[in-house]
């Protein structure tokens, strides 16, 4: 496959699925997260609460140059980002374990809708105002001592998950 | 489903994968597969080359304690470790972008096989002379415009897959 330039990223379609960051501290997460969402050419990333906004040297150091392809969009209210991509039609899927959530090898998505996935805070987690307001939960079925893999892992495998079952029935 | 003691962790049946790690530089790169190998019980680290062995207090921030309950070896050499893998019986693959690569999503394995991966370095990735001696290279497509995703990243997506497909059928 052939790296898009910068003005094909910006003109190709994209996967219709948006990432919502609630409050992440670490910049690398939020670069990385970028990295991400250039290499599977998400749609847009929505910046809330205390997550940083590009450009930031330090943020760049994992983006690599991502922050400046995707499209990101800064809302103080991680809740009010999420009412507003539900009032746009988005469904809206919170990564947090949670009583109902839905492991992630057994998520069905419905071909032709969009999507939106809200990361937590690293220590905290996704507010739970933000989780109610939510479609469902996602969680990664995890078998050791952990149970939380980092932020930027969980987002790579989450949206690699979406992006092939998108792919697979567009 | 419950978190494991390190004790459970120790005794618990390990999905047949070992990563080897090929000259990772990055000591978050190395505490953050070793968190991903937690999660998802694998079998083995090795460590080979320049990568640093635990314990070490920069690992651990990415690791958590993930380096005091996966297994690990250190193997000066990439080329050995991944021989020894091999006349163990393990089907070893580089994770690479190389000419007869395999797309992740089109990778099928076989039930009751055990399996190795070989992440490359962060810059000049994996040694030309390990991949020659790999069963096979493992490719995750990708989109965007710069076709490299983050050496923790890769490792945590390619891990959940094959973790997959490998539960999926056993």
């Amino acid at each position: 496959m052939n790296r898009l330039s910068v003005e094909q990223f910006k003109a190709a379609e994209k996967l219709p699925l948006v990432v919502v960051l609630d409050n992440i501290r670490s910049l690398h997460n939020i670069g990385s997260v970028f990295r991400t969402a250039d290499a599977f050419l998400l749609e847009r990333i929505v910046l809330c609460g205390i997550t940083a906004c590009p450009p930031h040297p330090e943020m760049h150091k994992t983006a690599l140059g991502a922050e400046f392809t995707v499209d990101w969009s800064y809302v103080n209210s991680t809740l009010e980002a999420v009412n507003n991509l539900r009032n746009e039609g988005y469904t809206v899927f919170s990564i947090e374990q949670a009583e109902r959530s839905t492991m992630l090898d057994k998520l069905q998505l419905e071909p032709g809708k969009r999507y939106a996935i809200v990361m937590g805070n690293e220590v905290k987690g996704v507010q739970q105002e933000v989780i109610d307001a939510s479609d469902g939960c996602i969680e990664i079925p995890q078998y050791g001592t952990k149970h939380s893999l980092n932020v930027s892992v969980t987002a790579g495998i989450v949206i690699w998950d979406i992006s092939n079952k998108l792919r697979a029935t567009s």
